[in-house]
C-alpha cells in the first residue's frame, strides 16, 4: 500500500491550492471575490478542451492539460505573484517556487514525481510548443475575467493597454489565433472604459 | 470568427461554476468554507493524473479527464444536490440538469457541443468503464476533504458509517483498488470519531 499511500497524501496535500488567492477578481452571482488557483487551473483545463484546436500543429493537448492542472501547485508554499510585479520580486518568487516544487512533487512515488516535475519545469521554461500554448491560456484567462468584472485587476492597479498588449505578445507566441483574441479583448476593454488607453508618451 | 466567438462565450459562461457551492466543507489555511464545483472538478482531474493507474485495464484516461472537468457544468443552472438527498429531490434535480445541459453545451459550435454533451450523458448514465471510474473519483474526493475537516459534512448531517459504505460500493464498481481506499477511509474516520458507527439496528 506504500505507493497508494503516497498518492493519497499528495491528493490530500494539493487541496490546499483552493486556499491560495490570485489577483484576479471574479464578478457575478455567488462571487465578487478573488479567484483561487485551483479553480483558475480548472478553467485553463476547460480552455484546452474547448480552444485546443487553435494550438499549433503538433501540440500534445494531453500534456498541455496536465501542465495547466499542475502549473500553480507550487503556490501552496510560494503564494501567487501579481503578473505586473517587478523583476526583483519575480526573482525571489522563482526561487521560492523551485523550493516548493522540490517539496510538493516529492510526496509522490518517484516515477510520478519525476513526470509531473518535468512537466512543471517545461511549463516554467516556456521553450516547447506545448509549454508555449499552456502559457498562452494562462495569460488569456484572466483577461476574460477582467472583462466580465468590468475592469477587475486592470482598474484596481491602473494598468494601461500597452502593458496588457506586452503580455498579449506571449499569447501570440503560443497561438496566433488566441493572440488575435487577446488583442481584440484589449480593444473591447479600452472601448468599454474598463482599461486605460496607453499613455500618450508610450504611443 | 463565429466559431471562435462561440468558444469564447462558452469559456466565459462556465466561469460561473466558481460561484456554485457544494455541501463539502474545506478546512485549512485560507479555507474554512464550502467547496465550489470548479475547484472540486480540478481536484478530480488531478486525481486522474495521480491515481489513473488504478483504473481498470482499457480505461481511457483522456476521456475520464474530460468527463470530470465538465461533469458539474450543469450546476450553473441546476445547483448542487446533496449526495444524501431523497429520491424525489433527486428526480427533480435530474430534470433540471438535463435542461441545463441543453442550454450550456449549445453555446458551443455544434461539433464541440455534441462531443461534450455525449461525455456528460455517458458520465450521468454510469454504464461504461470510463464513466464508472470518473464517478468513483467523484465519490472518493469528498471523503478526503471530510477527513481533513475532522468530519465535515458527515458530522453536520449526522451521516453514519453504513450510509457512507453504501456509497463506497459505487467507488468499488469503478476501481476495486480505490474501493479499498474508501473502506479504509471509513474505518479511519470512525476510529477518529469523525463519523458515527452504523446504528446497531443496521448491523
Amino acid at each position: 500500500m506504500q505507493r497508494l499511500d503516497q498518492q493519497i497524501r499528495f491528493v490530500t496535500e494539493i487541496g490546499k491550492l483552493k486556499g491560495v488567492f490570485r489577483q484576479t477578481f471574479l464578478a457575478g452571482e455567488g462571487l465578487n471575490r478573488h479567484e483561487n488557483s485551483a479553480e483558475h487551473s480548472w478553467h485553463l483545463a476547460m480552455m484546452v478542451l474547448v480552444l485546443g484546436e487553435h494550438a499549433p500543429p503538433g501540440t500534445d493537448l494531453v500534456r498541455v492539460t496536465a501542465m495547466v492542472l499542475i502549473h500553480d501547485l507550487v503556490e501552496i508554499d510560494a503564494g501567487d505573484l501579481f503578473l505586473y510585479a517587478d523583476a526583483a520580486a519575480q526573482a525571489s518568487q522563482d526561487a521560492a517556487e523551485r523550493a516548493a516544487a522540490d517539496r510538493i512533487f516529492a510526496i509522490l512515488p518517484g516515477d510520478l514525481a519525476g513526470e509531473l516535475r518535468q512537466l512543471w519545469d517545461e511549463f516554467t521554461a516556456r521553450q516547447t510548443t506545448d509549454a508555449k500554448f499552456a502559457r498562452a491560456l494562462d495569460r488569456l484567462q484572466p483577461m476574460f475575467e477582467n472583462l466580465t468584472a468590468g475592469g477587475g485587476t486592470w482598474q484596481r492597479h491602473g494598468i494601461t493597454a500597452d502593458q496588457v498588449l506586452a503580455k498579449v505578445a506571449l499569447i501570440e507566441d503560443g497561438s496566433p489565433q488566441l493572440g488575435a483574441v487577446g488583442r481584440d479583448l484589449v480593444d473591447r476593454a479600452v472601448a468599454a472604459g474598463f482599461l486605460l488607453p496607453a499613455p500618450s508618451g508610450a504611443a
